[in-house]
């Protein structure tokens, strides 16, 4: 309704694709220290992608060492995806600790509606004001439902238009950015939405390329807290300029996996202006 | 002595194979959801295996959560190869849910024999009723006699022999089907033995190889939970088939692992027709 | 001072690479059991940098199982990347055991200063009597100053000459091997001081090198825990050449990380010869 009233956004390929290069430089140049906080099974890769785009990684989770050590992080990111209750307390005190420090915090929602316990977890780390969520469609729809109730109007067997209004619905309650992973990248700010048009299918059969991808948003918004938005959509692209760079040398998952990081840390200004495809999908 | 009362069996490679191939395009069709209770070295390997079979990994081990997601799976795998007290009560809720549910669970007796915690751990989880047990001939061996006692007249100078006897007696107290891992894989039901001729010596020098095909024992079962006893045995030809693919390509141990994936993801019906060597071994 | 009444090393790189290539044909000979507690991030690296030089990883990190797990091992590598005080006992028990049991430890004080906790931590673990401590510079400098103060008469801006005496001063109070990992490898016992020449700037850019080398040298202390001076150095320096080998097959972090794993299991007598590069630094 009130979208009507918003000017039409008008999408400019270029400044979107040089935006996201001058962040890759910036992370690169200053490698900001990203906490993760994430699950067993995403941490090797979720490292091996920040060093590679030039950002530096620390898996530090336990609670006693939070308050000496979140406040030098430059973002943290929280991952749920093997959660347990002893480690939510942690998640918890870091994003708190994040938020204090002036420091921007991502969260992913990793299969937010798996359990009850699991979604009140989820539920209460977006009361801490993470600065973006990211998650694919089901764990956004899930996520909003919870939140902030069905979305009105919308029918629930149209799952892309649902997981768009889902996540305005979300960022709108929440305050934070709302990325949403699948053939297209959908990133909004309860007003404004972008699709990032890149990264190939095969992805999704490596695991936890999506929680690497919310560990590189962490890093892009580290170096540009300020525009978060714009610093999602960037960080989404990127990784998916990465994995089409990979794809044309890879012959299945595991050869993908492993030329998608090299193709991370190569990445040059042409490959990045070639490459990087975000449009406004606002109306 | 009883054995030489059962009518020969007539191996016939064909029908395995023919087998072993409509059971991976099930997978692949169906992506069966396989919840992971595993150790945290096997976790990516695993879960990377289970994905470019065609299966869909859940690695969710806290006893919380449970109740809400065991019942949504299609088989459960328990590896207990990082095993402390705290993981335990999980394991063993899972597999009462799943029998429950009417779901399959495989355990992965790592390192049975360790310790006396270890060895406790895997005959409590054994009297939880698994459809498949898979380990190397030590682990087998450790728990048949923990289970069973020693098997009577085997020499225990002559391994391989006694995991074959050592597997049979486990199969047959437990109710499980019994693989044992080795340059043949076995399989038996009690009575039933098979050997599964595939795979290279060097998938050995890879971590998390032999976690990882019991995960994809768990996905095959899954497809299949009435025929365990096929499904297993194709399972290990299956991967035994991918690891003979990869190493055409390999150059060591890292690069194995890669090309294991790439072709477990790439297998045609041709390569499983023509590689799949399962054989009848029973007397 | 007193180094100047000690006789003038004699560096022999052609008996420091016989030495290491000897080492390297004991490991694979002997294949040593390495209990490794270590984080959950280096867990895969490292069993598959253990496997491919020929030894047999154990991860196993439950207090209940050491009693009857540790003295069955040859060495035991101990590393708090991902510490928690849950785990703290676990660690601190089997170092105690290891030493009771005449068996080498070794000590990696991941990011020693990024937390009061973690710190005092790893001197409880110092205390223990480790074989060898290895670290980069930052770690044992923030060791070396918790445990002995800090070092006299030495400019602080210049850190590489501040690692050597940090590593020395620790290696005096500790009675352990001291190295320290960056662009030229040092070992020192307290006295002699080498360093291990070999290596590529790109390894820093793979998560979990460090921690890999640090249970590789575990595996070179197994196989001469009377040496454990030449054999720290040894390991660093096969680990670098595996890394310098691997490094013209690599396009990137995540191919260097394969074909270094690769060019470890592939090592013959040639490449060791001709590319290990120690000297002393003993002034």
């Amino acid at each position: 309704m009130e979208m009507e009233t918003k000017p039409r956004e008008k999408p400019d390929s270029t400044r979107w694709a040089s935006n996201a290069w001058a962040l890759l430089c910036a992370i690169r140049s200053q490698s900001p220290l990203i906490q993760c906080i994430t699950n067993f099974v995403s941490m090797d890769l979720m490292a091996n992608t920040l060093l590679s785009a030039g950002a530096s990684p620390a898996m530090i989770h336990s609670v006693e060492e939070i308050p000496d050590f979140t406040p030098h992080t430059h973002a943290l990111c929280v991952n749920v995806g093997t959660l347990s209750p002893n480690w939510l307390p942690a998640m918890k005190a870091a994003a708190e600790l994040a938020c204090k420090s002036g420091k921007p915090w991502v969260l992913d929602p990793v299969a937010a509606g798996a359990s009850g316990f699991r979604l009140r977890a989820c539920l209460e780390l977006v009361e801490l004001k993470p600065c973006v969520i990211r998650g694919n469609a089901s764990e956004i729809i899930a996520l909003s439902k919870a939140s902030v109730g069905p979305t009105k109007g919308v029918d629930s067997s149209h799952e892309s238009i649902d997981a768009v209004e889902a996540a305005k619905s979300l960022a709108q309650a929440s305050g934070a950015i709302v990325a949403v992973s699948g053939a297209v990248d959908i990133v909004t700010d309860g007003e404004r939405v972008v699709g990032a048009h890149n990264g190939v299918p095969m992805m999704q059969r490596i695991t936890a390329t999506g929680c690497s991808v919310t560990a590189l948003i962490a890093a892009f918004v580290a170096v540009d807290p300020v525009n978060a938005f714009e610093a999602t959509a960037s960080a989404l692209s990127i990784f998916g300029v990465a994995g089409e760079m990979g794809m044309n040398m890879a012959k299945g998952p595991a050869t993908l996996r492993m030329h998608l990081i090299d193709s991370l840390y190569g990445l040059d200004e042409a490959d990045v202006l070639s490459r990087v495809n975000i449009t406004s999908l606002s109306r």
